[in-house]
Formats: C-alpha cells, structure tokens, sequence
C-alpha cells in the first residue's frame, strides 16, 4: 500500500451508515431518497486566505466541514454525505489526527458521512463537496424574494469579525469576551434545523458567509428587487453591542461593519410572507435562536440600511472577497 | 458583485442540460435517474505535484476533469455532473479563458455539465468532484474479481510515462515521438464507452491513474486474491515498444517501469470470467480500442509478472505515490 493509501486508511475510515459504498474505490455509490432532489456545494479553504497557518487542525477540520455543511442549511436540505480532499506540505500524523477529530466532530454532530477523498502533497489546502437531500420543489432559493416580504435573520452576527479584528490587534477584547468570539470564527454551527423547518415557510434563503450585505444583496440581485432593513434590528451579541457603543467613532464604525459586513457568521438570511410572522416568531423560540425580522423586500433595486431615526446609513463595504 | 462573483460568471457559466438548479445559489440541485445509484469521485491537481507550473492552462482544464471523468468510466458510470474548484495566485485572465476552454472542451466530449464551484485566492490548486449514473447494483466494484478470471487492459500503457521522462531528460525522443506521448500524459481521454460496456461483463475495474501494478494491486487486495500476468502481453504503443528493444539495459529497465508503473494511462484494467473472452474482443474492435487479455486471477497473494520465457521479473516500483 502507498503512504497515501495509508493516510487515508489510518484517519479518515468513517463507519458508513448512509451509502452503499464509502472510501476506497474508484467513487462513491449512494442512492437518494425517492421523490427527493440532491443539493451539492463546494468549499475552497486555503491556509492563508480562508485560516491562518498556525490555526488549530482540530478547528479547521471542523471550520471546513460547517461552511459547507451551512450551504446545505441555506438551501434546506438535509446534509448526508460529503467528500474531503486535502493538500498537505508534509505528512504530519499529529496534525492530521487533530484535523480528522475536528473534522469528524462536525460530521458526527450533523450526521453526514465522510464517502470519499483525495490526500496529495501541497500547499495547505482543504476542499469539502457536501451533498444532501431536499424533496423535489422544497428547495430554498435565492430567486424567491418577492415584494412586501419580510426579511429575517438568525442572530447574533459580527462576532466573528470581532474575533478576526482582535486577532489581528484592530480591537482589544478581554480574554473571556475573545474566547467568545473566537468560538463564532473557529467553530460556526450551521443552522440545518433552521433551513429544514423554513422550507415550507420562507421565499427564499441564503448563508451569511461573506457578511450580511453581500449576501442578502446576492438574494436581492436573483430576485431582481430592493430590500430596505434597519441596523438597530439586525441581532448582535452583548458583546458586539457593547463594542458598538464604546465613545470612540472609530470602533463604532468598525463594528457597525463587522455586523453588515463581517462575514464568517453563518446564520441564515430569509424572506417570508408578512403572514408567517408570528409562526417565524414560534420557531424561534423552538429552536432557542434568536431570529430577527430586519426589514422588508421593496419594488426599488438598492438595498437601504436606516439608523434609529430612519435616516439611510451610507455603506461601502458589503462583504467579504476572496481576491481582495 | 464581489470579483469572485465576476469570475465565475464570466468563465465558468456553463449552459444547464441536466441539472434542476446550476450555478449561482448555495447549492446546486440535481435529480438522479429512478433505479440509479450516484457515483461520486474527487481528485485534487496541485501545481508542481501534478503539473508543472508552466503546463498550458488549456491543458489543465482538460486534465482536472479527464482524470475525474476516468474514475466513473472505472465504475461503469455514465459522468454527468461537476463542481470545480479553484485556487489561483492572481486574477489572470487569458489564464482563466484557457483554462476554462480547456475544461469545457473535455465537458462538452463527455457530456457533463458543470454544476458548482468555488474560486480562491491561493497556490494553484484544481479540484474537481465528479458525479454519474449506474443502475442500481451495476457499478463495476474494485472488489469482485474471482479466482480464475481473466485479466484485461485497455491500451496501450507507458507513453505518458515516457513523455515525462523526456521531459525531465531522462530519456531522448524526436519530436513527433514526444507530440504523441505528450498528447496522452496532458491530454487523456478516458474510456467512458468502456466503462458502460463492462457492466455487464466485467467483475471489477479500476482506472490506471498510479500505474498497473499499483491498481491492479488495489483490486487483488480488496478482492483477497492474486494474480499471474505476461509482461509481453501488455498493450504498448509503437513508441514505447520501440525504445524498450534499444540496445541499452538501462533504457530497457525504465521503459519496463513505464509500462508497469509509470501512471497516467487512464487506460482500465478490468476482470472478466474467461467465457467472456470472445465477447471483449468483439468489444475491442466495436470501440476501435486495444483490450489485452494480459493473465489470470490466482488464488495466491502475489501479483507476478512473467517475462517471455515464463521467468517471474523481479519487480520494484509499484506505483506513483502523491507523497513520494
């Protein structure tokens, strides 16, 4: 057997329960639920751009598992089954062994199956295809916004952000509201519960990964209308809105736009008629997540954030770009 | 829209045939034939591991999807979905039409539409999820080969090896010889039509990607057999034939390792009951393609390769390891 035989075999054999055919052959066989349709996505993490070199392996495996895992999430499907490829500088069992417990934590937690993979020499780099099951028309899609819908949030964001700006010595937190935060950044937990129950509720969703703005700007461009949502609305933690209103202009603005922009919250943004309010409502508390109705689609074509006296904030970053 | 967004817009969006959802949402959605199992494979290309950096971004394209495509002609599955992902160093434009008018020429050949993606600032890096159909139990496993049957190649093996040898200086062609060789390392065309002919008559399949000993040693463990096979037998081309007899030991022993071990082929090797000998070479002049009947399934554990006068060769390297 090669070493990369080895590899494979030696961190990342899963116990198979949802495929006919798991790791170690030409592909994967699995079959799909009858009457359902198959959602795929994909995710790119590159040591550098998407996580430091020095991060954890325990939390990059479980960050790169959760991203996609979230796109499952926005769409309303039921993640099931994924597929990991992996580009290390070297062989490092220690690092490997933590990345798999990492990353197999998120599988275990949200039950879908490792079924096939790709370990190769490389720069660190670690891709995860994630597939799961909607049935056929249920789909959450980006496309469905219609005018005089409500617009809702799953909360709270920024901190994540605000974990990125400590780290990189842009805000000072202290050590217990850092761990915090931190936690949001490093180990996200894709809201699946939430994207299951809104499939017969919600017009349309999508993943807030690239920062609010930008995201809920993606569900406005594809359903070709404006939204118009306020800033005192959109769910913050104690620890955001405490940053928020510290007398410095400066952290303000910073922190006003690590929660329109931030990116890396992964909550769910949606829209739905203005008559499922209160089941929305219901939900929430279901669920014990915080969910947030910030504004309402609108026939124009810009999206507009309003402060508390319903003057329009002048806004220019709206998200996260993996070029910039 | 953020760049990325431009980018994938710009090279990367396909027209949709045979999906329900494509580009451009959090996920795509798919609906899989009734009675069909989905096969699912992955492969990750880094630059400088599996291409140099100078390769032609044409040829890239191509070679991130054959090598993925060759996988589900090993399964006996038609391929018929893709998601790509991608990390560059730099936006680079005419890199990008390059390379995605070679990743679209090699779709288009086989009829598979790209579905998803993800692009990244980050060390060149390709990697492609392939998906296809089977019918339900159909999909050729590496592990049903049976004592007794017949072992079959298709052909001919070591040309890409040869190239890449000619390439690094390790061995002298003439210029055409090298075109030819180059054709089949950069430019594979995987044996799909093949794949979907086995079904019925294959018991396992590979595809030959780490080299025939190392693959064909990949069905003998996970089939718990062995296998006796005739160097001579093996399919070669011309060129490789030609520089085997050179007068020169040294040429001689590597040209065998390219045969053997080289890698690259996307050429399958597949096992059959010896009844079926007459039908695959009936298949062998319908697909216009070489199939060798190359030796047989041994109840032992060993994997022995004769040469003409029936003496066991003494074999060392096996197969390309992506950590060697």
């Amino acid at each position: 057997m090669t070493p990369e035989f080895n590899l494979i075999q030696k961190f990342f054999t899963p116990k198979q329960t949802q495929a006919d055919l798991g790791i170690g052959d030409d592909a994967a066989l699995i079959r799909v639920t009858e009457g359902h349709q198959l959602a795929i996505s994909v995710d790119m993490l590159v040591a550098g751009t998407h996580f430091l070199h020095d991060c954890s392996p325990y939390l990059i495996g479980w960050k790169s598992l959760a991203v996609n895992i979230s796109d499952m999430a926005a769409m309303g499907a039921q993640p099931k089954w994924a597929t990991l490829s992996l580009a290390l500088p070297e062989i490092n069992e220690a690092w490997l062994a933590e990345f798999s417990r990492g990353f197999f934590a998120c599988a275990d937690a949200y039950k879908v199956d490792l079924i096939g993979g790709d370990t190769t020499r490389g720069p660190l780099t670690v891709n995860v295809t994630i597939m799961g099951e909607t049935p056929h028309g249920k789909a959450l899609k980006r496309s469905g916004a219609h005018i005089g819908d409500e617009i809702w949030v799953s909360g709270p964001l920024g901190e994540a952000a605000l974990a990125l700006a400590a780290m990189q010595g842009r805000v000072k937190l202290t050590e217990k509201e850092l761990d915090t935060c931190r936690q949001a950044l490093e180990q996200p937990q894709p809201r699946v519960a939430l994207g299951l129950k809104l499939r017969d509720i919600a017009t349309s969703a999508i993943d807030i990964s690239d920062g609010l703005l930008a995201d809920l700007g993606h569900i406005l461009e594809t359903s070709g209308v404006g939204a118009d949502i306020h800033f005192n609305l959109i769910p913050r933690s104690e620890i955001v809105g405490h940053h928020l209103h510290e007398n410095q202009m400066q952290v303000e603005n910073q922190v006003q736009t690590m929660i329109l922009a931030g990116g890396d919250d992964y909550e769910l943004g949606f829209t739905a008629p203005a008559n499922r309010h209160d089941e929305i409502s219901s939900l929430s508390e279901q669920l014990a997540l915080p969910l947030a109705c910030i504004g309402t689609i609108t026939s124009g074509r810009n999206l507009l954030v309003r402060d508390a006296n319903e003057a329009i904030l002048n806004i220019n970053e709206t998200g996260y770009d993996h070029f910039a």
